[in-house]
């Protein structure tokens, strides 16, 4: 069971990867980005590193140049790359990267197949989940590099991921009272979700939509860009230093209002739920539209009354430690707890989410400036 | 009682600025700090603006320039000196800011004895609030000033500011349930301690003493500066930047450590309280000796049991709006909402902060890498 | 004959690619650089924009979007890809832009069959002397590409061009009179060569010998890099910023000096000519065995009297308009002129040279900090 | 009589002063200029390091952090404050400093009673040439500082600076020939200027007037910033990058010119002669009107042809040494040959220019981006 799911993930990597030509697996254009190719190399390296070298007994590393090349950030484990050189790396070749990729499945396979003790299958349900986390940074970051391109490149004819609606409209009341929060269960999540405890919450309500790229349109026309009363002090900063007027991937063309999406050029859809916002954007609008956002509790407390799934959600709270956070031992335990400065929750889970990777207490974070993860607007007031 | 309130304020703005000479008001060497000349300005320009133009029949503007050179992030007044030039003015001179804050006081008097109503009256201890801020920035933004000049200036040679000590050592529980966070009462206080509210706490423990200069030479010595593993992500990023490896005005000589006071350069204290780190140096030390820092509920709190006032303490909490948050209308309400992104919250007060300007429901705010501020570290765990 | 060169520098351009996989044909690390894809491509577009798109009737564009994507820095041509975004454009992928290229030889021969006049075989000319330098970048950019790599890629395992020797010693006598300086005969040549004329120069001498490896390393022993006494003002600030101490692509290992070569890392060869310094790191080296650089008047009236052609040679004169220069109409005219400023000439030619892009008129150029061409010391006292 | 001329260029400096309140000699705005206050305490340190140290028995250094102070690129004399934080130095204070050139003004009147050798005397000349720069520094830097404070501060009422006029117009004729170019005579000179030697020139011709702010308008009217074709490439980089739309100074207020001078905010007088641009601008100029820029042969050959004077006037020549050109032993060989990069040779003088620094031979250099100098053009063809 264990060893399908490993399977069906790394398939679904390589499925991903399946409209790829060689060429598109090399760049990275900005620092925040990765190539592809790292990316699915990456992956393969948690596994190899985190559970082959220690637990399957003979194992013989694939190269060891892999190590240095494919660490991300994880300092424990020794150098590596330079973040920002990462495009730089044409060598091994793509299909060397393929040739590694079999090489541990087959080791993978091999350890699963020996009765692993509950250690190794943790680290293994680890290694499953932060592959298909990089399966949503990979199609991030491909259309990221696409974008950038004139010729506008169509990743998937049939699949836009940008045309999501919602059917339910209104708001969602919440009582005051307490609640607990955080992850219960059984399943996987990460060590962010864990110290379930109570939160006392105000009375408030929220959203059951989206916000849409027409009501985001309307503000756009009424200067929401412009008005720097509706801004934080560094978002106002950000706005005008970057001199962002709409969101990421929107051009207007002859008046028109279009945006690039993995199936190319496409016009906005009015009716579809805005994406590719900040922080900083979602709150201005929040505030321009006289609501806030919601924090990430209460869309926690409030997420089985509406749905969700198809954008992540900025919501007002920081990414912090939950009470009684603890950091693991060991490589693994650089993987959430660095993070936890200047960046702010996103709760829910977008069309490129992995279906299995998707559950209410799921913490994401990003920078408020960020804008290429598929994020949008929920309001709460 | 308000008029002299009022006065006491400003003479202690005055007698802040008695050891300086004319050449002091005058240098911003970093875009952070600002000028002694911009500050009892900038304080006096608030009164005229927000105050005197509004409500006192027949005022005349003592200069038309002076809104633009001396506004500071109230973008709804108008245009205003860029930020990082505001050492480049020279003109008008000391005097004649001096002479602003004679003509301005002389009109706050007749205003104050007419018997003003309620709007005025908050407004004129918003004033008085602002301008005891302004009071520590300038000592802070001095201290700086005076840090970077080899000839390491005397502002006092009484008075360092950097030798004070905890009597009481050991620990203060913090029991389990509910407490009711935020201002309470009747006197002066900010927009962001509003909006009282109930908080849902675990069982921790507070130190009752802050961390010593002494203990934190001892985390040095044991490579406190050089252990990625102890660093957020980003706090390692910008130690690695900027070389850091002790607390901004430490300077080892000859094998002694000194820091640059107020005082001139005085050697360091072992017994006395650490002042001048990051919140990233202070998460760091916090995680090298097992212990975390407090929240700021935590801190609220306990603060009745432990001796508080002479150090800003770096909070866990990311600087966010309580529940119900409302911003005022006009440039008034640009006051503190507009900064709720990026920054972490600080409790108590230090040395340099005016004695009237200090409660336990006070939200003080910096950015996580900023050291120019009297700020130390109390444990939790 | 010309259909003949044409066809060779073609050939050419192809050979250089061999052994490179598709994945080397992406990145573009730097800005200075470019893609061997941009390269390939651009050179192509040369061909299509400035001769079959004017003179060839009935000629059909390959690719609207080509001319967008492979224009460099002719501005007058109309809008082009920014510079540092060349690294982002995946699509057209490689085999396209060997199609555009086999498309454009077919049309160029059919135009080079048609008996052209002299315009269009001057831009002829000049498009197989614009290939032949870019033959020569293509090999400089995939050299530092692949320098970032710690695979240390080898390109070429029998050509390392880094071992090159000069046979002669001594010194070459300049004797005081007029000379005439610039182009003069049949062949091609570019515009910045033009406007012969007369310099008078002093009398002095010029090194017979390129300065070696072993030369430099023993200035390197006795501290060039570390006594500002010998450097530049610029220069100096340059090597502190960058923290530059040995030239490019050197790397002490194990107390040894090694250095990457396009075949993988190599020792030092002591004996061989040096390379891949800046004009800063020269013109230091000069100073510091109590000679100079000899302008670029000098080198061309000595140059039949020593031996030159593997390396660059760093000259001491600053990179400006002969006498007389004309700009040429429309956009062919951008060639040379826009580039006379904060940059110095370099004689001679270089290992990676094409082999009739040699001749002692020559201009090349590059600012006083680059290092990644093939660049070398000869002496003038 | 050298003690006459020491005297009076002390006195000069100090003139130069009378219009300051102690506020304006502190600020430093820019990286590339100084405070008034650091220049004549630098011009008087540079008397008592380079001369009285040396040279005065029994002489006692004023106070020996100064030389920390106030040395400038000098990094032959030891370690220095970082270049861009002179504006933080507030002490010493302004009356110190002018204590500091009394003690050292008594100084150099007993050593120069004594009969003191060549060696001496030819010091005590570099020391006035040297302070002679400074005075027009101080003015430049000065104008820098007052442009960016919003209400405009008048230095003096009565002498604006930008206002001289040309009576002659048309050319002057160059005739093909040698000619002998550098400094030759008595007379103090730089060690740039030495080295007489031959200069062949082709034909040309030399403009009697120097371009007008009514020339200039044309242009910008006619789009001269707006068209890449005039600009050298990294001209129009920079033009770009910075938004230069105009010379440095100017303003259009209500449709009309204005530009900031020394007397405050003055209606451009269109008949004067032009100031303050680069030479990225000179140059567009010059290819706009279908002329270009003098070599600085050219000028010097034609400079007793036309009059000259009150503007530095670019030339198209790089500054590079001229044969022979001997770097002096210690730290007065700092003086000019570090410099020798990136720079251009502007001759002449300007309004700025103290009298007797005025030569034929003269060489100045600034960068090619440089604006803050009173430069202006002067075309040759």
């Amino acid at each position: 069971m264990l060893v399908e799911q490993y399977d069906l993930t790394r398939e679904q990597t390589k499925a991903l990867c399946l409209p790829l030509f060689t060429e598109d697996y090399i760049p990275q254009p900005v620092e925040f980005a990765s190539p592809p190719k790292w990316h699915i190399a990456h992956v393969t390296w948690f596994f190899e590193e985190m559970i082959l070298k220690k637990y399957l007994d003979g194992y013989v590393e694939f190269d060891p140049q892999f190590c240095f090349l494919f660490n991300s950030y994880y300092a424990g484990v020794g150098e590596r790359t330079k973040r920002f050189e990462r495009g730089a790396i044409t060598r091994p070749t793509v299909s060397r990267v393929y040739e590694y990729r079999d090489y541990v499945d087959a080791s993978m396979r091999m350890l699963l197949a020996s009765n692993p003790d509950q250690d190794i299958i943790d680290l293994v349900m680890l290694g499953i989940a932060h592959e298909e986390q990089h399966q949503e940074l990979l199609l991030m970051d491909l259309k990221h590099t696409f974008s950038l391109n004139p010729t506008s490149p169509v990743y998937s004819s049939s699949r836009d991921l940008m045309e999501e609606k919602d059917a339910d409209h209104g708001w969602v009341d919440i009582n005051q009272g307490q609640y607990e929060i955080g992850f219960v269960g059984q399943g996987f999540h990460f060590d962010n979700e864990l110290g379930r405890h109570t939160q006392h919450l105000a009375k408030s309500q929220i959203s059951k939509a989206l916000v849409t790229n027409g009501e985001y349109l309307e503000y756009m026309k009424n200067g929401g860009y412009d008005d720097f009363n509706f801004w934080l002090d560094e978002g106002w900063a950000w706005r005008q230093e970057n001199n962002v007027a709409c969101p990421l991937y929107w051009r207007q063309i002859d008046g028109e209002w279009w945006h690039y999406t993995l199936s190319g050029m496409r016009r906005i859809d009015l009716d579809a739920q805005l994406a590719h916002i900040s922080f900083y954007e979602a709150s201005a609008y929040a505030n321009w539209i006289g609501c806030r956002l919601p924090t990430e509790f209460e869309w926690e407390v409030a997420s089985t009354e509406f749905s969700w799934g198809n954008r992540w959600e900025w919501t007002s709270s920081a990414y912090q430690a939950y009470p009684g956070f603890e950091i693991r031992e060991g490589a693994v335990g650089e993987y959430n707890g660095k993070f936890m400065i200047n960046q702010m929750v996103l709760r829910g889970a977008s069309v490129v989410t992995a279906a299995s990777h998707s559950r209410a207490s799921y913490r994401n974070f990003f920078h408020p400036h960020m804008q290429w993860q598929y994020s949008g607007i929920r309001l709460a007031r």
